[in-house]
């Protein structure tokens, strides 16, 4: 990859980001509105983190950030952890913007003029909706989220410079979701759920679930970030399913946010406003870095990447107070995590890469196996073959019937060994695709049949 | 260096964080003072900085963050960077520590009873200043500094792993400096400034500086951290430094914190704990440094540490609105940048690197020099055989009079200059004797002497 930006490109992306300032302008001139403004941001975002991953590559090669495709026929080595890129833009994109949502003085200060005129309009700013500002005192949750998206990018960093070890890993993203429980705990504290209909007689309509609250939160911080991670390995996976997500939240917070004028304002709009200028500039950089990273790739995206992305998600899931619906967007990962149990636990041995492997004669990808030197526990091995009878996995045994070697417990490979060999690209989307409709029937669960449930849908 | 602490350090670390650990629970029991639990929170960090940089000497060397040792004998290669632990687990420190001193609730909580006692105890804790409690509201201005404080540190590695130029660098903690800026302007938005006796019949008694304020605050986050990264090159001088200038900011706070009781409180008590619990921590994890970065020097603490250091004080002297005092704590610095400037700004060339020479045969620092291929400008040339004659310089001039050789222009080689050759720890000595003296001038002279060009000492 050279590292110069096309004419094309640099007059596209001049243009874009011409396009975004004056749009920004525009919107101090106007009401200052904060969901135009975080759009504007999410384009300027994708031109800088373009640009920066064309010009940063062989700065990063020098650095010893690199790696080898393992999937190509040639295979030079091509710049790695360019998720840092992206991140770094994102958090500069957000802290910039903090002034917009939150700036309770800006249309007071520019309206010029007599007491009056400005009583008037700062009760604007605190009762109209129409603007999309928040209660300054949300700020310090805005603050938090950034403080631990910007923290999970430091140890993602950290993780790809000393590759730290896969179950020292896994705690990352819990040291990173440490200041936005801290300040969670400072400023809500509110650790209630509702309880499900049926179970009401019970355990009442609130249930204080207390410290296990924290414990839910710190999972579900654990879970986003290392799911992703888990689900990766060829060219465009992580990003692109990262983007997925981002759009089906982002479906999910307009459902709120676009409902007509209602008085007063649906209760839970802060959250789902606080969602969307979080995850605008996210799917803005996430795209800069999808053009580069997909099949073939031109960069890797690292580690921090997959931890910065699945950060995000947890962060407007929790602070959001939508963790459950957001755990209906992960359904293809929480699927792979649970196929891959018994590899992450030692169940079966498991190998140190388990992308799919390279056919270098047909140019497919086949799915990758672990070989097993000793005999597998029986009951194992059992259900092993149980599942190779159900196409599930794809084993061979020798003489004794003993299981020798199985596919990789990822649903990459599970997809390869349903569908057969296939290009990298055409795995990718068809696992996207997957992710797609799985999110699409989540949400329509989450909203049409909520009620089941729950004694009502809170949209 | 071996990779293990010794006996003797392991249980010297482990008694100190367990009796840090006793004194933090007991401070749940009394009434959760903040500033003890700073104080017991600086021991914690300072036994785990102290651990983890020797634990992490090998995996930095491995991972190709490693230097040599210009000024010695034998220079095998150490770890560099080191500050990057330091500062992480600064920050761990901080973020765990915001309950302390903002949770509100925290007595009301934990009082266990009738609604009267309740009401009691949160007023206690909303007016009652021994409590070192802050007002809720300024939590936003924590978490801006922690921001602040984590993007430093995330540039700071990132020019350490890229080896940004130094006409890049120089912009570093502006970009870091941005998130505190933004929350300064959204939070508090004062941009007045006291305007000194002599001057109020012209100026009035305040002046509103509007947007140059936020210049002046740029300003003095890009002092800070770059005035300690050129004040450096010799073992110790980065991190001593540094921790002589937290103490000193120390001292000025205890002037305000440890008045007899002041009622109503003195105003800006509230800013000078702020200080002290941003300071405390950060004395914590540089004595850590610093015991292994002191002559001989067992690691490196990288650019990261300068920046991290003074963009702490850069926060606590802004935020904590005494930035005027905090640069009479930065004399030698300003000293350093002054007499740096010609070769800073190329009027006289200047190498690469300007950390003193080594001489092998005697052990002792000797000035470096830079030589001139080129004649210099004559004016420069005129005023460097001046400060020859005055000791402030050693010159070479060849049969012209042409100048061509003359010691760098920093301070360490001007001490060398001045009191002759002497071994790395003497000169840092020397060095950190006229910072702390220096310092103790400037709060003397802002203290007893204020009151001529401010009708008050706000002490």
């Amino acid at each position: 990859m050279s590292g110069r930006l096309s004419r094309t490109e640099t007059w596209t992306l001049l243009s874009l980001s011409a396009a975004c300032f004056a749009v920004l302008v525009n919107t101090f001139q106007g009401d200052g509105e904060p969901l135009i403004a975080s759009l504007v941001f999410s384009g300027i975002a994708f031109s800088f983190t373009y640009a920066l991953i064309r010009w940063l590559g062989d700065t990063f090669i020098r650095a010893g950030l690199k790696g080898r495709d393992m999937c190509k026929t040639r295979n030079g080595e091509i710049p790695e952890t360019m998720g840092a890129v992206c991140a770094v833009v994102y958090l500069l994109a957000i802290i910039i913007f903090i002034p917009f949502p939150f700036y309770k003085d800006i249309v007071a200060a520019t309206s010029g003029g007599g007491n009056r005129d400005l009583v008037l309009e700062v009760e604007h700013v605190e009762t109209g909706r129409f603007l999309h500002r928040f209660p300054h005192s949300k700020l310090a949750s805005y603050l938090s989220a950034i403080i631990t998206l910007q923290a999970i990018v430091l140890l993602g960093i950290g993780d790809d410079l000393f590759d730290i070890r896969w179950r020292h890993k896994l705690f990352i993203p819990a040291f990173a979701s440490i200041p936005m429980l801290t300040v969670y705990f400072v400023d809500f504290g509110v650790t209630r759920i509702v309880i499900p209909t049926p179970l009401r007689p019970y355990l009442g309509e609130l249930f204080d679930l207390g410290w296990l609250y924290y414990a839910y939160m710190a999972a579900i911080s654990m879970f986003c970030p290392n799911s992703i991670n888990i689900l990766a390995g060829i060219n465009g996976i992580e990003v692109s399913q990262s983007i997925v997500i981002a759009l089906l939240i982002a479906l999910n917070d307009c459902l709120y946010i676009l409902q007509p004028n209602q008085t007063p304002p649906h209760p839970a709009l802060d959250s789902h406003l606080f969602s969307l200028y979080l995850l605008l500039p996210f799917i803005g950089v996430s795209l800069a870095l999808w053009y580069h990273n997909w099949y073939p790739a031109k960069v890797f995206v690292g580690d921090t990447y997959c931890y910065f992305a699945g950060m995000v998600f947890a962060v407007v899931g929790i602070l959001g107070h939508f963790s459950k619906t957001l755990l209906l967007l992960f359904i293809p990962q929480i699927l792979n995590f649970l196929y891959s149990a018994p590899q992450l636990f030692h169940l079966v041995p498991c190998p140190r890469h388990r992308l799919p492997r390279f056919n270098a004669r047909t140019g497919l990808l086949e799915p990758s196996v672990a070989e097993f030197q000793r005999p597998l526990w029986r009951p194992v091995a059992t259900v092993m073959k149980l599942l190779h009878k159900l196409r599930l996995l794809r084993i061979k045994t020798d003489e004794k019937g003993e299981v020798v070697e199985s596919t990789n417990f990822t649903i990459i490979n599970l997809w390869l060994v349903m569908f057969g060999p296939m290009r990298e690209d055409r795995l990718a989307m068809g696992l996207l695709a997957f992710q797609t409709a799985c999110g699409l029937a989540g949400l329509f669960v989450r909203h049409k049949l909520a009620l089941w449930v729950f004694t009502q849908d809170n949209l």
